[in-house]
């Protein structure tokens, strides 16, 4: 699944910045990719992108037009298909990360088929995988894993591919769910992937590599979380992670959605070397990324500081203070660019 | 997915026993359940059942016509098409282990809309699943855990179902395999759930029930293997076990289909007890299940004391010696009935 860029980003109406939240992580990682917005009559969001219609972006050079919102029940109302009929005759190709599928709409599927234009479902694999073959490849990784699902582990892989660049790293951000694959522009969503599949679509996604490359790679759910672990595990598996590093969210007690008690950083770390060895015996941690969004200044240092001391590793906060000592971890163990 | 019975066994013209071995499984298990065989012209295996046309055996009470057989490519053969058209017109449902889906042969789908019969893929989920919760369920499980893939424990369950009822345990087998599904008449083919809801159709396929009820589930994969081992997790987690046994091949030296090692009996253990405290605290291994087939008597015999001595658990071989010293084990160390 590779996406054309750049994108005309479609809000129709949508109420609030809270159901435009995947446009706004595209424009938050990848504004160079976002040429406009456009939005329909009472549209409760705002990218701060340029407000374009479907001719003047294309003229501007859009390629692909992407319905970047959800809304309850993840239907497409009526009156936004009259948009992306008008940007498939327009010669865009079209991406929604929404659950109804594009091709299921009569008045989509016929312009499409009118037009040669591409229809991407972002929650749809779009392909068919192997089963994980477990053989050691050739380049390295880096797998962002977490003590419970929605921690952080998309923004902190973002991060560090920022930083190893920065830092002179030859790295790629690999995503695995929808946000993370309009950002990035391709991508696996491995939560849907058929169950027998999750290691070798994980395997598909990172494959052989130059020595010095790094894969690094968005991970998804939690070892320690009762509806998710599996596709951990099949990620973890699949990605034969060189390193890794463990997200957490402080103030959380539970797991999202369910009763579970939230493991500690230890037993997460515990979990994936004993786990991660199957296919990479030399898997390590290399660095610990809390998310202190609610916590103030003093006490986001104290907790980031207890938790580096307490590991005798890194700890930062990716978006508040960057992943630098990550990366000068990454570079001590391996090897400096 | 609920099959009507009694079945009867469709063999088409495969050549030999082998590729009838679902079909076998069924006979193995539920012989009471499959009524007769029909088999074409040039068929070369043979389940030793009475054999029928469709006429005959819809008089003698058949429901579903069981296409039991595997080929290269898993499609179906044309000249098969019409025998299965025969019995939805006599009004049998069909059910098929193949991975062509029946509703896509278009002389079977009219037919069964003319009739009202049942198409039933095996492979398919048939329905969507929730996410797993977590939540402790009444009743009691058991699940056949494994060094490897294909190591007997679909086998093992059901022996720990018979020899538990023989008993006078209250224990029902709970397929996971399309071969498993087909014995028992119901059952998640759980290989094909997507990802995100593995752990949730294990839940689903597990429901609260009577204290003293044992649910005696058929195992998938195993935590070690890099192709499946989500599959494995996400059932273990959905499943929370209060017993497993761990079923072992003690030939093999690698993973099936993969270079990778095989596990030891005490790392699967140890693995299983460490990730299924998430979801029951109290998981504990009653025994071990090893297939020595490929063993003599004095060689299976001394393979399964000294397991028994190395792990102080009971150690046996479902098939040779039945599982009766295991069935003890879950009556200590439980309730006895």
């Amino acid at each position: 699944m590779i996406l054309k860029t750049p994108y005309l980003m479609f809000l129709g109406d949508v109420p609030d910045a809270l159901a435009a939240k995947t446009a706004q992580g595209v424009v938050d990682w990848r504004r160079e990719q976002c040429l406009a917005q456009l939005r329909l009559p009472g549209c409760g969001a705002d990218l701060g992108l340029p407000e374009m219609g479907v001719a003047e972006a294309v003229a501007a050079g859009a390629k692909t037009l992407v319905v970047g919102v959800v809304n309850a029940g993840g239907v497409l109302p009526d009156h936004w298909i009259a948009t992306i009929v008008e940007a498939l005759e327009a010669g865009m190709d079209v991406a929604s990360g929404l659950h109804v599928r594009l091709r299921s709409l009569p008045a989509v599927a016929a312009a499409a088929d009118r037009t040669g234009g591409q229809l991407v479902d972002i929650r749809e694999p779009g392909r068919s995988f192997p089963t994980g073959k477990g053989v050691k490849r050739t380049g390295k990784r880096l797998l962002a894993v977490g003590t419970d699902c929605s921690v952080g582990k998309k923004y902190a892989a973002l991060c560090l591919e920022r930083d190893m660049r920065a830092a002179g790293f030859d790295a790629d951000f690999r995503a695995t769910g929808q946000t993370g694959i309009l950002i990035s522009g391709r991508g696996v969503p491995l939560d849907a992937v058929v169950a027998d599949f999750i290691a070798g679509a994980a395997e598909w996604l990172t494959p052989d590599a130059a020595a010095d490359h790094w894969d690094v790679v968005e991970g998804q759910g939690s070892l320690f979380h009762p509806s998710f672990a599996g596709v951990t595990l099949g990620l973890l598996h699949g990605t034969q992670p060189d390193a890794f590093v463990v997200c957490h969210e402080p103030t959380r007690t539970k797991m999202r959605g369910v009763e579970t008690p939230l493991p500690t950083i230890r037993q997460v770390m515990d979990a994936t070397v004993l786990l991660g060895r199957l296919t990479n015996p030399d898997i390590r941690c290399v660095g610990i990324c809390i998310n202190t969004a609610k916590l103030g200044e003093d006490e986001a240092r104290a907790c980031l500081e207890a938790a580096s001391a307490e590991h005798g590793l890194p700890a930062s906060d990716p978006i508040r203070y960057g992943t630098r000592p990550i990366v000068e971890e990454v570079g001590r163990v391996f090897a400096r660019p």
